[in-house]
């Protein structure tokens, strides 16, 4: 009757390091997501050791928990997200997607290559500069109530973007290290098959929820609509995967068809337990892993440095040219909010090592930059946000800073 | 990003085979949970193979999540459940947890030794017919609205009283197994250890609740007493693993504390989702470990069947006999009440098997009889509380059948 003990020491420890990080981190007047993100790292190896990375390896319980938590939390800013409201910023989304793709991956491959990677290798370590983790972002956003701004559907819709390109980098940069070349009709067909999905879903999804959404209701069980469409929400996280998009993108695309129901009030309120008990996984496990010995020698503490400094500077710069039409403030906010590499980031290095294309240095900090990136962008967007807090009148105006 | 593609998949699998089980009971007028569970035997690997027992064993995902949706099943009952109604029934619900637990040792234990096997043996296998599995009455018990009835408190206190017995036995059957003596000072330490922390947190915890909650509300966060009492939750269910205990008596102890707060209703309204995630993957679970193959040939078959029937009469003569003071109808009530082992005999077999006690075919048949007592008891006992609807005025008539 032992087996269950260890792993409810630790789901124990998870979860109430995530409440005191949390608690920590509001009295600081930080975002609480900071804390939780802290407080994993403070659990991890760096410091505690309570959280070893063997214990948050890919499918283990602590990832698998960490996985729904970050599915749950991308359906619920869903829920709170209308397709008509997509669809008005979808021309600044889309270039926001575009440049936040494209600097990075530019910016990123030059560094490689200056410092002595072959254009093959350099590219893949680039690859690995591109992706937004949409997780972290949201958190922050939804946590300062902030998820009905324009800025924050620009956000949302160039992470969908943002997504596809990078899936799409992804599979060049794989087959040309491969050796193979690049088959231009097998990637356009994956293009069109993850934007196909997307539509499909998305504006089918929401057309039919808006048209009749009483079936969902069952009078003898309250909480009959809840279960659908969180049957939708893991059924729509696991085909996105199946077009090589985040599952994240299923969820959120699940949480946006379900906002269109006459439910959607209902279905908000009861998916707030569900992120409370679940989403601390998701930050305090990101967090443990960050391991700050790796950064104790001098030179990798530099690197890391500047790769963190280009990573950041390189989605800004990218983030805020596309949506540059919403003034600057609302540009900056933006390209902020593009920022966050977070876990993707971790799962393109990992890729690479497993290939034998990254050294573990190089691995080490590119796994520290994408959390690093994480780390730092939620006070920043919050900063951004509260004294902005009038962004949506002064959209149009020059901010400045 | 594809690694979390399969579990994605599983998780999907599981929760809509719950939905879809769980519909179809409550068409044919049975609880839901017969429906979930008979939805995990259906994808198991008796009939369709999507779930199979490498992907539920101890320590996987699918098992850590189950776990958590028990933890928060007891504790949920917890929650609808008073210290003070508890201490009411307290003497029947110590004889009925007493008397089922020596009636269904002494018969399994008679059973096992006229089946051939030596008494060290016999009494390994004795064990395995004593322990109750609570959540399985619980879940059937809350569906039907009857957390509240008199029968509903003697059998939630007797399973604690049953959780303790059922650890000292087992104690004692493997020391007899490892030809060491038993040593009744430290069983007796043991003993007093667990009641002691059951004491002490139940009657504390509660008290200190009742004098004042006012400190788990925060004004700006509505989950934050929410998030409290999830992590007395996961602590008390991992502290009562340390004394020897099932988690899920750890977990409802934290429920039947957090129900002293005055913030126990909403608590119960935000308690819901969770359960609606998270239960189904118990039930889902623990139907796809019966594994019908194994009684394909007509002598473990037979075997089974009288095993089985043992394993329900002896439990249900024990607590019978335990709640005679209810009338006959409540402690028939009782005394079904008590019969499913669930997991907690899957638990015991699997010791006996790696401590070579058992043969397969007798842990096969261990397995199949604790899952098939909780495949029976439900729509047993929900027909036995709906048709007797007014047991509590008839409590002290005697009924007839």
């Amino acid at each position: 009757m032992h087996h269950a003990s260890d792993i409810l020491l630790t789901l124990f420890i998870v979860f109430v390091a995530a409440q005191i990080g949390g608690e920590i981190a509001q009295r600081l007047k930080l975002p609480g997501v900071v804390g939780e993100i802290a407080a994993g790292c403070v659990v991890g190896p760096s410091m505690l050791g309570w959280i070893m990375p063997d214990q948050v390896a890919a499918g283990t319980p602590l990832d698998v928990l960490a996985e729904i938590g970050v599915v749950l939390l991308l359906f619920s800013v869903g829920l709170e997200t209308r397709l008509e409201d997509l669809k008005r910023v979808g021309k600044v989304a889309f270039l926001v997607g575009v440049l936040g793709v494209l600097v990075p991956f530019a910016m990123g491959g030059m560094w490689a290559h200056g410092s002595g990677f072959d254009w093959s290798r350099s590219l893949f370590i680039a690859a690995a500069f591109v992706a937004t983790s949409a997780g972290i972002t949201a958190r922050v956003l939804q946590e300062l109530g902030a998820l009905q701004r324009k800025e924050s559907k620009v956000i949302l819709g160039a992470a969908v973007i943002d997504d596809i390109l990078a899936m799409l980098l992804l599979g060049v940069v794989v087959s040309l290290q491969g050796g193979e070349g690049v088959d231009l009709f097998h990637l356009g067909a994956v293009l069109l098959s993850a934007i196909g999905f997307i539509a499909v879903i998305g504006v089918g999804g929401a057309r039919v929820m808006r048209w009749n959404s009483s079936w969902l209701d069952k009078p003898q069980n309250p909480q009959s609509a809840l279960a659908i469409v969180l049957a939708l929400c893991l059924g729509l996280a696991y085909v996105s995967t199946l077009f090589g998009l985040a599952a994240i993108i299923g969820a959120f695309l699940a949480g946006m068809i379900a906002s269109e129901t006459r439910q959607q009030h209902t279905l908000e309120k009861q998916t707030q337990p569900l992120l409370s008990l679940l989403t601390p996984f998701f930050f305090v496990i990101t967090g443990s892993k960050i391991d700050l010995h790796q950064l104790a020698n001098a030179e990798a503490g530099l690197m890391l440095l500047i790769v963190t400094a280009i990573a950041i500077a390189s989605k800004l710069i990218g983030g805020f040219l596309g949506a540059l039409s919403l003034g600057r403030r609302g540009a900056t906010i933006v390209g902020f909010g593009m920022v966050p590499r977070g876990e993707v980031g971790v799962v393109i290095a990992s890729l690479g090592l497993t290939a034998g294309v990254f050294t573990d240095q190089i691995y080490a900090i590119i796994v520290a930059m994408s959390l690093l990136t994480a780390m730092v962008t939620p006070p920043v967007l919050a900063w951004l946000l509260r004294r902005g807090g009038t962004a949506e009148q002064t959209a149009d105006e020059p901010a400045s800073h």
